[in-house]
């Protein structure tokens, strides 16, 4: 948490800050009250109290109505963030399905849209499109609830930097100008709201999205050192350090899914031979266990089919194999895996911490057990998509207050 | 560099980071005067002249007795880091040999001392007497020549944390209480010296402290996000982000040489099987191309010796496969290879840029050949071991004072 700013040469600079500072103390807070902000952010309560009927107008805060009595002095009246008001509108564009979600400024999940669909057989735009429309009705529905997403995050799975994926090999995109793309399908579905219907855009490697959903939302603790993988049909993945994304010198870190595991293993779509995701990745555990989905896959692990355990027991292998060269490498706190991964845990993971546990040099793994992680199941990259969003509202309030007023 | 702290309550703290401030100016100007050091640094000349008297008192810096006279106003005085006076000692234990030099306060290496020993044969309280051996010897030589150690620097090839070795396979050692047992050694070999013989001790991994050695003294330019490897009897990692480098959550982060280059290869001292170091370690290496030395290798690849080509295009094809993958997670812009590999670049080179070229999904490699590189020549871990205690007598030179005066 920051400091509060004292007023120096530019008071409106200054405001500006306080008034996140405010609003970013009762999101941590969930509930509190005016004077117990005033005694966190070290302002004067009637500082406070200005800033807060300036957030109350512009329907970044809400009162309860409960008082609240736990702090020295009289009863406060309990502020809480909006949960109407803004919003932030997460978009994961993946091989196999989009997911759209709404997140209110609490944080929390409001409406959420998920569709099968096979990127892979249309052209960027067209998949673009798709992501615009599920978005649009997602936006319709929010308007109804009073929602107002001050912009849109998009998740995407592939090398994204600058609005562009340079490379998504499940998809056979290079140099997809993502953005733009949504952007304007966005604002053909919702013709009158200018530019892509209004909405800031921002966008990010899936993997990162659902690490910082995860960090955020999830279920880590104090853990901020972990790897995060994601099982989908490709195999996506993101370091972070001290509560931080690593991104490397380009913004492509985390590729955790092209560890090779096998080097004259089948050719993966990325160039190379071996890579984790043609063992990990669902197309690849699919076929191996000759199921047609994941739930037939879980529904046949649990009968005990040789198969399907087979298939299971090999993937953990190769999982752990390759993350057993992560853990070498970068010596995290825990691994998270997310994606399918959560559903196959009860296979995978006996697997996994053989690997580990034979190949990690620090001998740390596995006798800690917990650091062996499943996702938390709500902790998806549409949500962290959304809330990246928020975290830009929650950073300058006043920059959203047209949208929202 | 930090900004000037003005006086507030503690005045003496105040002038011991100041201080601080004005010999790490000298320091990074390597020559200067007294009116660009207050220019840079944004105190008044006055005070600048008073701090630069007492660091003149206490032989942190000297005048050169030449003037200069770049800068406005009359000709300077030249000042520039003291080269008698404080120093740092820096030893590197590896597994054949140790290197201890003692680096003056403008870094320079300025006594060096190598032997190769085969540290397997004995136990660990022997081999860091032989370190203290060494190191004795060289303290000797630098109280000749004016140079005053103000902490030594251990580079230990295994897994170090809080002055004690957790594990180096390739020596053989569990929980070895490294920095007592050398302290203990050069305590006894120059008795009345108090401690060990007067020093401050500090520990890191050998790879850690080459890398710091290459970002501080090498030839990187702007390059402050790189994988540093050192090929030794074992393959020693180090990773720099952003300037810093990378430990993980226990310190254990780095350690490249246990990539899994072939799950089902030779057993490895970490317990795995198929780690990069059983490929493209100097043992592995020279027993792949019957060499007995390093220096017969060279020659017999100079002179297109088959076996020896053979043995480095095979090390070079896994460097470049564990290099892919540690390439793909950390998004690097460069790698550095140190320890015996800048002798064997022209053979190693075209193999590792190959599997770089068909296994990094980024596409970014090879076609800036520059981002492979050699270690510079002089930039070892023993340097960096002795820029460490540098640091740490420019970080508070007040500290060191008694050392010196």
């Amino acid at each position: 948490m920051n400091q509060p700013t004292e007023p120096k040469a530019d008071k409106s600079g200054v405001r500006r800050h306080n008034l996140s500072l405010v609003l970013r103390t009762v999101h941590e807070a969930g509930e509190t009250t005016r004077a117990a902000v005033a005694a966190r952010v070290g302002l004067t309560r009637p500082a406070v109290s200005s800033l807060v009927e300036q957030l109350l107008d512009l329907g970044f805060l809400v009162e309860s109505g409960k008082t609240f009595s736990g702090q020295a002095g009289r009863p406060g009246t309990v502020l809480k963030p909006a949960d109407t008001g803004p919003a932030g509108l997460g978009v994961e564009v993946n091989i196999d399905y989009v997911t759209v979600c709404v997140a209110d400024l609490t944080g929390t999940d409001r409406i959420r849209r998920s569709e099968r669909l096979d990127n892979r057989a249309a052209g960027a735009a067209e998949v673009l499109d798709r992501a615009a429309r599920i978005a649009a009705d997602a936006l319709d529905e929010a308007a109804d609830r009073g929602l107002v997403p001050a912009g849109a995050g998009l998740a995407l799975p592939g090398l994204v930097t600058g609005g562009t994926v340079r490379q998504a090999p499940n998809l056979g995109w290079n140099e997809v100008d993502a953005e733009r793309l949504f952007g304007e399908a966005l604002a053909a579905r919702r013709p009158g709201t200018g530019g892509p219907a209004g909405l800031a855009l921002t966008s990010d490697n899936e993997a990162n999205m659902a690490a910082l959903a995860e960090l955020w939302f999830g279920s880590l603790g104090d853990l901020r050192t972990f790897l995060y993988l994601t099982g989908e049909i490709g195999v996506g993945g993101a370091i972070v350090v001290r509560g931080e994304l690593l991104r490397g010198a380009h913004g492509f870190a985390g590729e955790i899914g092209h560890l090779v595991v096998d080097a004259e293993g089948p050719r993966c779509r990325c160039g190379s031979r071996g890579c984790l995701e043609q063992y990990a990745g669902q197309a690849a555990l699919l076929r191996a266990a000759a199921a047609s989905d994941v739930a037939e896959l879980v529904r046949r692990a649990e009968s005990a089919d040789q198969r399907a355990l087979g298939a299971l027991a090999e993937a953990g292998r190769m999982l752990g194999r390759a993350l057993s060269g992560a853990v070498n490498l970068l010596d995290p706190e825990a691994v998270v895996l997310g994606g399918i991964y959560p559903l196959l845990m009860p296979w995978l993971a006996p697997a996994v911490a053989e690997e580990l546990s034979e190949r990690v040099v620090s001998g740390l793994w596995p006798q800690d057990a917990a650091r062996l992680r499943a996702a938390s199941p709500t902790s998806d990259a549409a949500r962290g998509a959304a809330a990246l969003v928020l975290h830009d509202v929650l950073t300058d309030p006043l920059a959203y207050a047209t949208t929202v007023a």
